[in-house]
């Protein structure tokens, strides 16, 4: 049985979903590494490289079902090559075809081509599902435009807010990470047969044609020349991947914190039958949530590797690329799952209006220190009103008292301000400032960008 | 004295320029706040918010050449703020207008805002010097296009190439680099001024336009919604940052290993008088090389510490910029070191051409194996030539003969070709297949792309 | 001025504590450098190598403040060579002597012993501050050996525990550090002086009695063998920072939640005057706890950077050793901030123990849920209990309804148990398990391991 | 199929070892936890905490082999809780006394103890294989002791050592690294099962008995207090992993450079019909060191996210945890290739010898001026010696002279020295310093600490 989380039964779909791990199935490694020789052969043939023929023969022949895995990995061990078992099987398929199986190629074309082509599936899983998240966000900034809220500072309380304004500024980066992948793709997505070291010198002059038909047929990009030894776009695409999952390590991360017992503000999904301990009964946890946050770090951590990946040697080198083998499926499946899960927490969500409001009188008033201070300093001078308040607050906090309490007994402010003002000064819903106004900004620029658009 | 190596009199120079320390500096930090506050009065000035006297004898007083840094030290201290002590002291330069500084804003509004003007100065010099060194690599890769050296492949002889193929990769790869710089530009280079949790509410009704003026004074761009909880656009410049200091420690990694002394294919600029041991007076190391090598490690731990200030809790914390305040300076100045260390080495290099030709004779033959077994396929077919010439090759290898004789004494070969065929295959300059043709390619595609204009 | 924010006059000690930064600073790195040559040629000078009149005069002539680093900087620069400058400097400190500095020696050597020489002082500084916190961590568990309090499992609200065991699990910790620590002593504060390639060709046979004399005089173990090749040492003691580190920024992120608004357990400490924002007066933050969560980061980075230093090429490379530079010296400086920190937390918090007894009531009862189902398990079968607990409990949450007023109302509960019962099973103080059982254990173990005397 | 490389049929045993994937299989994971479940009830059982009856039924009755892993699955979406269904499924197989399966316990008693007792498998499997790859160093430092071959210092030829010096460092690196694993070892091998938050609570007040009576039975240790919110030794662990890794990985390093075709001192173990390239017939590629070699990149990534792991919140939670389920079976499975496949390339390399002498001569004699200088200096004093050896060295380089004839051509020279002097010491066997004597040292070492001993 499988060894590595992500291919367990019990608990792989927490780390990846059955759709991103296809993609990345030793299967369909296989599958797209055939179907790279198989466009290599039908551009040849067209080309004349090879006859024309041998190439028709090829694509009928060669069956990546029929191939045997365990087979082809006891013949690699024999050989201690990780891709000759798989043409010799596929020269055994096509007969005397066979022979023009691979013609020119290296075996590092097929593997970087075909890694392409799973990157491309990858991808656009990747941008569906984060364009889908982003529709999210907008419907629940628009719904929560106005609903008052705590907004906090080093954890502590600091002023008003609403809970679609903290939803806006994630769909403004959301908008950003789409931006990103649109700017990207085709730079990206770009496939790479160009023989031993890239100079195309076994392919005869027809080289850089024979390149460019396949690739077509592929569905990808043709380079300037050959990326063996520049595997940067690898670490570009896993650099998006680090921002879009940064963000929603940290949505989970804030949702979190707004579920616990003390703060209460929100609930992630639940469902009847859904257990929380198998010794506490009560307990409703953020597993979801939880779920995503403990992503972003192991997707960090394979970007960091890709990253490494960048340094080649020479023409190629197997040190940089086995760094590949293992982070790209890594990172993508392990972001497939968190897109997927904040979705449907993003969908299912509960939002106690009611415990948001009761926390933003929790402090008995100090949550207005700002304001009292703003309104205190058009008579008083800033600065004084700085003092004042600050004292005032310092002594509400301590003693626990009512903040407007404490302000009217003070008799500088007494001398100056009524209490029906501070009482004003002191209602949370005056003093949202441009909240509501900003996460209209952000949708209409989502809206205009055209990326939020199936 | 200083305690980090950056800044080491001795060796800072090693690890960065002066010009990006100075950007970087405590005192420039401090000179790019102080600019804020100023534009920030100056707006509120003009909008009304603030007395426009108040706003014009600020932009007069302040002076961040009169501010004592140990001064600021100590009050920091007693207040348990960090930038308390500059706003204090920025209100005694002001005398009454001192009031009206800082007006609605919150501390991080002037640090962030701060940083992105610091940002913006460390951007102009990373695009400039990347520039300049894809230029060095195009000059090179055009004088050197034809010039035959040996491709390696995990480290072994695999075929020829010429050096101009190997600088194209590099070029084209830097040609990227370019273009993603481009595109980020507009999108990172954003100040934030929105007040302690971004609604405004200490403005009153014009923060937008406050902040906007604002920026717009100060040369930076306004984003859609504050983002003192959305850090991604610092991760997006460092991403950029890790790929360019990717590539640049790679090619310093291939040119220490073409010096070895056992390849001698290249050596960095030796100036007389230049020591490479205290003990060993021969040694000649490639000391730059080394210096540009060793900074991409450092500067992918800063990018990945910047990748985690992503995870802001609520509407800000503490947590998250520190590690900015960290891996910013980090990243651009260790890069600012590696660009203009790889200029000096790709401007004053020694191309040891005669010993590339030596090299490319070294494995007697068996650098052409490709070659061989091709032109022996036409006749006998490519199975049954990879297996002859596998054979010849091992057989070459193994008793250390030249190849061509090991050729020519196979009966199955001989059977069916000349010496001077063999002769001829094995010649290692009609061999390099398209690779001074993908010289041009890359060329022309740089210089259609514009970018590498000043 | 400084770019680095560790050498910022204002910033500076948040990174960390000036006596560590002056271990790290590059005129002790200087001094200790100069120690190492002085007592190489005193070992020299004993054994015969050099002229013992020589030696002393080496010994006296020497001087670490009279070199001038702006110099040795100029001179650095021509001979392209980051330490001859400084042995040209002892030279003619010297006069004739001179001949006889660093004799045999090579520059490794010299960097590399005075690095341990400098890693010994912060060892040493590392030592005494994580006991210091460990005896303030054994303080404070059997102060609050009783306390009860919250505990909590995925941020939500579990079961009672006390505050001292849960400073008990970190005193516990603190102890596992001080083996480690100990354990590792002898192994990594080891000294090298053996020449070029560490085969100590040039001292002629005395080549191991010089370094095993020198060594000794300044007080740093001998290696069975040269490791200019082998810098796992380095390694393992970032290794044991990172640990120490890890239980810092835990510690700190706990103390940080519990002093969250609407937690409120406890608070750092605090002192008149200390200012929490720039525009709202009334907050109070946790700057300190920030502090210290925030450099366990970047210290791990620091780490990852020296791991990566063990791939040393061939006998020596100086793409390792400068890793080693930049992050032998942060990880020091981070940590010793970290400590000193968290030991002025530990030692002026507040605790709020009405507080803590209010977050148990919070639930209003589920907080016992699993005591119920255990008691009722009893007589139904634990199975059945889960069961009506579990439905109870989910009542109760939903409807916002006290648990033992639902329990009650249950039928099948109502038959079996009475209310004086279920009254006594949900008093949180009487569900204490071994909790303060544990916290003798953990004291009398960390007693007894000798670990926390001074 | 898999989409985790680890997983792999094809490619998987280049990542671990069949063993080592073994032990962190789901099945050996779920056999783990179902082992801790019955030693608790074993434990409950002869402590009176549940009926012997049932314990002793429990025993006999749960068979892991007879779990169906799909249906854990399902059942696992269901109750939105990883472990539920196992508890669910083993009191279904142990009837009536299936209502005292799991009792008092926690879930994540059982999860970390069974990691716990998988982690004691790794260990032994790294322990015995790291003491593998020590015996076959000492073998091999003990058999080269004497063969000279080129020191290399900067990628540069520098001086003349042995083979058996290169060697004799590493080995006494492994044998640091047995002496960690034994110092760890007790620290680290320590179950928990303690209840919901550590507090025993649930267990009434046999709870420390019940524990450690149940974790001797499986042959664990016992903690002095619950460590669910201590995950320090995981990390600690981990960081042995790093250290080893490091030295394997610059092992291969190394290997693969001195495999090098110009260097071409080594070969790794070659084995008829091995395939280096699908299109060059000639190549013999580094492909096990390699292989080796990219495996320490992930392990450092899977240590520095277990690092991160220590940063548990308040009793527990869940994003941890999840770090340790991805990266312990990660950094053991590819160490464990990593040991395997060094053993093997230790066993069966080459060594070219003849090779090795070729490249002492290679620069025509510079390789030793260092041993000119100290020669001369003993005439014309050292630095008179170092400026003159320096001059004739660049001379010699630079012209592509003998050094002996550039030497005999000065006349400070040919005045005080013979071409019989200059002729021996140009001889690298005469300086090879102490090397085989540390040798020497290393082994005796290394045999007195009686960790080599099986």
């Amino acid at each position: 049985m499988a060894a590595h989380v992500i291919d367990f039964l019990t608990l792989g779909n927490n780390f990846g979903t059955p759709e991103m791990r296809a993609v990345w199935s030793e299967e369909n490694r296989l599958r797209q590494q055939i179907e790279v020789e198989v466009a290599l052969a039908k551009a040849e043939g067209e080309l004349g490289v090879i006859p024309v023929e041998a190439a028709e023969k090829i694509a009928k022949s060669v069956d990546a079902n029929a191939l045997d895995f365990n087979q082809l990995a006891d013949e690699s061990v024999k050989l201690k090559h990780t891709f000759m078992a798989t043409i010799n099987a596929l020269q055994r398929q096509s007969g005397e075809a066979g022979e023009y199986i691979h013609y020119g190629a290296t075996t590092q074309d097929i593997v970087d081509t075909a890694t392409a082509l799973q990157l491309k599936q990858a991808f656009d899983i990747v941008q569906r599902d984060s364009c889908l998240v982003a529709q999210a966000l907008k419907q629940l900034a628009k719904k929560y435009q106005y609903l008052p809220m705590v907004g906090r500072t080093h954890g502590m309380q600091a002023l008003p807010t609403t809970f679609g304004f903290k939803l806006a500024v994630w769909l403004d980066e959301f908008v950003r990470h789409l931006q990103r992948l649109n700017e990207i793709r085709e730079r990206v997505l770009v496939g790479n047969i160009s023989g031993a070291i890239c100079t195309y010198a076994s392919f005869g002059e027809k080289g850089p044609e024979v390149e460019e038909r396949a690739l077509t047929l592929l569905g990808l990009n043709t380079p300037n020349i050959g990326w063996q030894a520049a595997r940067d776009r690898f670490s570009e695409y896993a650099s998006v991947v680090a921002l879009i999952s940064g963000t929603l390590g940290k949505i989970a991360n804030e949702f979190y914190n707004l579920m616990r017992t003390e703060i209460n503000e929100i609930e992630e999904p639940f469902s009847a039958g859904k257990i929380g301990s198998s010794t506490m009964p009560h307990k409703r946890n953020p597993a979801a949530l939880e779920g995503i946050a403990s992503l972003t770090s192991p997707i960090f951590k394979s970007v960091a590797l890709i990253h490494e990946s960048m340094r080649v040697e020479h023409e190629r080198d197997a040190m940089s690329w086995r760094a590949e083998w293992i982070a790209l499926p890594e990172m993508n499946i392990y972001l497939s799952a968190q897109l997927q899960i904040a979705l449907a927490v993003l969908k299912g969500m509960k939002v106690n209006a009611a415990q948001m409001m009761k926390n933003l009188e929790l402090q008995n008033g100090l949550l207005l220190s700002e304001k009292i201070m703003f309104e205190l300093g058009k008579k008083l001078g800033k600065q004084t009103a700085h003092h004042l308040v600050y004292e005032c607050s310092m002594q509400a906090f301590e003693q626990e008292q009512p903040f407007k309490k404490v302000l009217l007994e003070n008799e500088a402010i007494k001398a100056e301000f009524s209490e029906k003002e501070i009482s004003e000064w002191l209602i949370s819903q005056n003093y949202l400032g441009s909240a509501p106004e900003k996460v209209n900004v952000v949708i209409r620029y989502a809206e205009q960008s055209g990326l939020l658009e199936e």
